[in-house]
């Protein structure tokens, strides 16, 4: 996998592993990692996104974001195949509690490449907005039997 | 100023001078920080939001969240006092900077309070969505003559 004007390869790929491997071993769903490309300046929100600030040797943030039956498909898996229709206080902490799985995880990858990194507690951002920052995003497209999640990820050493 | 279930009244007392000091010693606006009051877990995004997250001896947030047109007053301002109606490119680079002024204000703040903390690089978030956290906001209503800014902060020790 190739390196971004931000982001260098071997984080690409922690990133990478780090999302597809919750999918599929603590959720027992499947999970495929298309391709990431660099999405610009400024990305959609899904109905439902998890954003995590990253500081350390990088900074940043890791944006998960995904429709709100995929959400609810996730919360399920994670209360042992229950059928969700709607997030309630429990489901909206599930959803945390994914996108803490997935930051915790991409963080101990990146310490493989002797990167330290702190990871903040999530925000739910629940609605249809626009993420803007400085740089410029990587998306990571994954496609899992609980729908589609886009992980728009942008982090980089600190200048 | 009396502390909240999730913040401590010196920490409080730090964001408050802080976003106000930046408004009137940076930008020359009057400006005027009402009473904080806890808002809940859930608040919602005005029209503009600058996003930073908070790591090190403390973790959480800082959303700075203001309509359009305080943004248009506030990117103006910085700018020598030119009449912005839209937000352009540099608007946003611009509107991101005056988060990094306030969130770089009150980490100074909160270091003489012996904490360390790192701030991520601000996500703006555009558009009326809602943010969830697990704990709670705190919200800190500033009135400026840029016009109406809110400070929803979630900032405890790391556990």
């Amino acid at each position: 996998m190739t390196a971004t004007p931000n982001m260098e390869a071997g984080h690409v790929n922690a990133i990478s592993l780090a999302a597809s491997d919750i999918i599929h071993s603590h959720l027992g769903l499947q999970a495929r990692m298309e391709k990431p490309y660099i999405s610009g300046s400024d990305v959609l929100s899904s109905d439902i996104s998890v954003v995590m600030g990253i500081n350390g040797s990088l900074e940043g943030q890791i944006i998960c974001t995904m429709e709100a039956s995929t959400a609810c498909s996730i919360v399920g898996s994670m209360m042992g195949g229950m059928t969700i229709t709607e997030l309630d206080d429990m489901g909206w902490s599930a959803i945390q509690e994914f996108g803490n799985w997935v930051a915790g995880r991409a963080a101990s990858e990146l310490e493989k490449s002797n990167e330290t990194v702190d990871i903040t507690p999530p925000v739910i951002n629940e609605g249809h907005s626009r993420f803007r920052i400085a740089s410029k995003f990587l998306t990571f497209p994954l496609n899992s039997s609980a729908g589609s999640i886009k992980l728009h990820v942008a982090v980089a050493p600190v200048k």
